[in-house]
């Protein structure tokens, strides 16, 4: 089993940012990827098609013959995870539950921001992970349109990425938060700015946690690929439905390394 | 005849900028506008299931007796107005061709800009209609992905406008466009700052030159609707398919007036 590889998908790019904490500190693990890139994005689409795209997608990363199933992707953490979980007989992490986790550790006063997608706002996902760890902690929520755009365009520093973060988190800076939880898998890449504008405050990278969970998970499993010698590097193969030129382009920007095996795929009709 | 209203569809609130135009240079006529709000946004689909969807959008239009169709979304118009135009009697006019037109009549060292969302750039509508007008003519064309984020937003001045505004632009400049197409119908509202940043620049607003079609067109067949008294305004309808709510808070930006009169319905399955 330790030599199957994870599954993870993801109805774009986003997702990247997890695949790259989970391969830095799972190093020997074969990782494939799924981007829905045809289907993008999902948070706009009614409850009944996102819980069907994902099982799509689960179905397809089954048949790679996945050991561990990681959904990362805000909209469907939050809508469809239990089902999924329903589905399947291998362990599946979300990335809200790991997020919400690890801001309640962080906060000392007990005042958590977080910040994510209008979608994934609007469904209070962290706000319900978070209160039902910690009923008394107050949850403030802010959608922030303009850092997936800036991010996919690669403007991550400089004065307009300052500007934004800085607009959009005035806010959370007045409601005096002490623990902000970046609620999107694409705002690892504004993390530097954003801890910049609120230097004190304890920024939550879902990406990072959730790769956390999965290395207790496989370790509890005893299921962790073993390396045949030292610094064996897994191998990562990637699927997505739309064109792979656009997805490489922004992709290994996410990623921080080249893209190579890629593939087009079919889901759905 | 004259009374019958004009009806106007777009994938979601853009297309309200068109309907601001031709309200204000047709007051007196009754107007449909439908916004396909829970489809949004058309230019990530394939050519076969905006066909469909524009088809949706255009029998509901045509079952509220529209005498004339205006088909708001550049996705639409550069994939299929042709196929509209050939299943109803009514004139269709699309946003494309009348801003192509007047860019055309406006250059004069014949280099023109266009710019609009990546996949109205990649759709080459704007290129194929200008070359097909005057096939010397250079065209430069830019997708500028944070101009609708920042419209929706409403942050249409102000430094972070201005400083996203020069970044894109900059290229445009150094090509010496003497004329830029605003290619998407959000981009009206970013005219004051596009035109402070190229300030020797002709700007084309599609949405201007298309109510001038229409107005041309409904005098040609005298089927504008007449003032009863001086002044007389004629009645705004709006249909959207997902929540009416976030659609007003944009909607009355982009349309400089209240949206009153408004439904959600359903199309398709």
């Amino acid at each position: 089993m330790s030599y199957q590889p994870i599954g993870i998908f993801d109805s774009g790019v986003g997702g990247l940012t997890v695949l790259k904490e989970v391969s830095r500190i799972l190093p020997s693990e074969n990782i494939i990827y799924l981007g829905d890139t045809a289907r993008v994005p999902y948070g706009i689409r009614s409850a009944e098609t996102v819980t069907r795209y994902s099982f799509e997608c689960t179905e397809f990363l089954l048949r790679q013959d996945i050991k561990l199933l990681i959904v990362a992707c805000n909209t469907v953490s939050a809508i469809s995870l239990k089902e999924i979980r329903e589905k399947v007989s291998i362990p599946v992490i979300g990335v809200i539950e790991p997020g919400a986790r690890a801001a309640v550790n962080s906060t000392k006063n007990r005042r958590i921001g977080i910040i994510g997608t209008e979608a994934t706002i609007k469904s209070s996902a962290y706000l319900k992970a978070i209160k039902a760890l910690d009923k008394d902690i107050e949850v403030f929520g802010l959608p922030c349109p303009l850092f997936v755009p800036l991010v996919e365009e690669g403007w991550t520093d400089g004065i307009i990425a300052r500007l934004v973060v800085e607009k959009y988190l005035k806010d959370m800076m007045y409601r005096g938060v002490d623990t902000l939880v970046l609620g999107c898998t694409h705002y690892p890449l504004l993390k530097g700015v954003i801890q910049d504008v609120m230097n004190k405050v304890c920024l939550v990278d879902s990406a990072i946690e959730t790769a956390k969970v999965v290395r207790d998970i496989l370790e509890e499993q005893r299921a962790k690929s073993k390396e045949q010698r030292a610094g064996d590097q897994g191998r990562l193969k990637f699927y997505v439905t739309d064109s792979t030129e656009k997805f490489v382009n922004v992709g290994e920007r996410f990623l921080g390394k080249r893209i190579d095996d890629i593939e087009k795929i079919n889901l759905g009709r």
